[in-house]
């Protein structure tokens, strides 16, 4: 039987290595694809970080690290909602850590300057990379998350005889999502990687985070119920 | 026992991931490797759409997401042509669905503009990519989907033991076929993933669709009957 | 039982993949990191080849398709030399086939001009790539074939209780040497892998051929030396 | 039962590789995005050379190739401190003659000079990459171990029923680390890594070699720590 503090601790470390890697990824190795990693390496990054952590701490958690898949497993009947909401809280805690030793690091180097939407912060319109607009954003959020949570709900699946492959599997998918949208949000699907660099950030990333609790989580929860509904009926409890 | 219509809602969502990711990744994250993700994430972006999706639905509908994939499976004997038909109708829904999505995202950003083969299609000749000869589509598009179904039928032969590493093959196996084959044709091994995005961009590369529903089809269906007569005779029924 | 028309056709096969997938890269796609798929994604093309045809044909023939390595299983008592000689027929036979295909869809564009070393051939000094020395294309080719070794010896012993993860490892393990070694002889480890492009470019593909025989295949065999006197030693038959 | 010198050697030879192709995939493969393989490239590079040896001497020596791996293990009880300072002897020999290797090949090339930080030496401060911090380096190195460490505790636990992707998920985190902390001492996380090309280069490498001797040691051994107090128990032996 694994411990209510273990979960919360292997959550919170979890979810500090998925900000502080991924933001980590954009803020430190640059997306230009010849001086730096570019948009390839930074998606890398995020999945990655979801890769090394699903093996690391699987078996403790279910390496959630992300309050949209945590409501989702809610809505699929997978999990309680007081074990989500304290799943949660570690989240956000997690992410918090996270993005402050980022800013600790990026600050230790010459030129190193917070502009808007600093330390990898997720956002959209006027000012931020391709400039799309709030309906793609939200589209965007909600289909990527819509997406996300159907790997993790069938690979994850007691009916699928290959969960060993489900960290991978989730991994890649949240490398997939990356390669695809980082134009258009810089990639959200998780509250919690929203909330940790947008604190530090303050201005427009901390009045648009709205968008990235909202849209992950309807997308998540979509995915619960179409998943339950339409491809696999959840086993009676 | 699952249902057909849980089958039919995963091919649909699953040649929508496709559709959306794959033709999404050209589109919005670009070519270019030093301001996008250049031709090597593209390439993932379609292989990685078929490892998660494989892992996620996988043990509901066997993940074809491809008529030239059903296809040879009736022609290995493997499938019946009804329940093939049936796949195929689910995944063109859901190619034109990921394609619409996409369009929907792309249109909302400054500068939006379908162009000739928009949104992703496939194509080949005078104004496409590398510009190579209707032959050289023929050829390559004929050779890949060999390529691509003898990896599907080996790794998820019956006497395969490693059968849990099929979903990384054949999704690895499609980076792969996108790393060589992008500038001939964009690459399609799949008569819906073609569909979809000529279908609203219309003009050349509806009437070049033909290449992308016989070339594959007759590469599949090549491969199933090499695979049977010279490496692995199918078990009786 | 899996007859030896089997084993010979997909020893072909898969040899044909990787030489028509992984020079393709090069040849198509470009190494050029901005406009193409770069040195990393040819890298990856000739990594992937194998993995896929490992999880493809490995339970069929083992999934050599590669002279060097029949040869090193032979000093690693692990085969015959008389099955390891048809092996290398098939792999020979498969490569030439590879580069034919290649050659027909390349030079079915606009500009396709064969010049020196052409279709991904492999070679050294003066006017290839970063024009290493002999003794370095000696070295390497030597040190980088006995590393590949290591790592086919090591994930296939049968007291590797990981041994489905072989076939992953051993194809990363290709894109790992490629990475490194691309610019000082494009990579070989492999004598079937540099005979089919040679014989299709000529000139100093073909004079330079030699290295890329010896080697791979002394670096094959001290490995498996190496592996059964230090680290592991082999089961008695 | 496998020898103390199976050990030795397969400990010896898997740090050669990690040194050999990590480091020469920055010397010579180039860090360049578009000329060479990249940050990315470069990357991955050192994370596969541990998935190759992880699955390759894995079953020998459980694949250490890493002092602070040794050193972690031992503060988390899963070693003895004797055979942690034998393998710790393997490691920096096999680096040393992984860098001696790759200063042969890399000698033999036309224009090749060793400037200060050489070989691939890791550093920080005036002159290297982006000129971070002391600490900036201090922080990285020690909280990148931590987290190396945490996904290798987590991964190999002996609870943990996914054990066969320990190898796949410890070298794709250490990918993901270099991904993100190339730009800020090289990454190191290994003290070996750090002692092979420091002898060659000599100058500030040696002299600023202690940090990736201290840094890395004390955070996997707060990871070895936080593990069994925090997040799982270990057994009692």
């Amino acid at each position: 039987m694994v411990s209510t503090t273990s979960k919360f601790v292997a959550e919170m470390i979890g979810t500090m290595v998925l900000v502080l890697m991924g933001c980590g990824s954009a803020v430190i190795a640059g997306a230009d694809g010849t001086t730096g990693v570019g948009l390839l390496g930074i998606s890398f990054a995020f999945g990655l970080s979801v890769v090394a952590m699903a093996y690391a701490i699987g078996h403790i958690s279910g390496c959630h690290i992300n309050p949209a898949i945590s409501l989702a497993m809610v809505a699929a009947g997978r999990m309680k909602l007081g074990e989500a909401l304290y799943y949660i809280v570690a989240q956000i805690i997690g992410a918090i850590i996270g993005a402050g030793i980022l800013y600790v690091i990026f600050n230790n180097h010459p030129g190193a300057e917070l502009g808007p939407w600093a330390l990898g912060s997720n956002g959209w319109g006027t000012g931020y990379l391709d400039e799309y607009t709030t309906v793609a954003a939200l589209v965007a959020e909600f289909v990527f998350t819509f997406i996300f949570l159907m790997v993790i709900l069938g690979s994850t699946s007691t009916k699928n005889i290959h969960g060993g492959f489900a960290g991978l599997a989730i991994g890649l998918s949240l490398v997939l999502i990356h390669i695809v949208g980082i134009k258009i949000t810089g990639v959200s699907v998780n509250p919690a990687r929203s909330i940790g660099p947008a604190i530090f950030a303050g201005g427009e990333a901390l009045s648009q985070l709205w968008l990235f609790i909202v849209a992950p989580v309807l997308g998540g929860v979509f995915a619960a119920f179409t998943y339950n509904l339409l491809i696999e009926k959840p086993e009676k409890v």
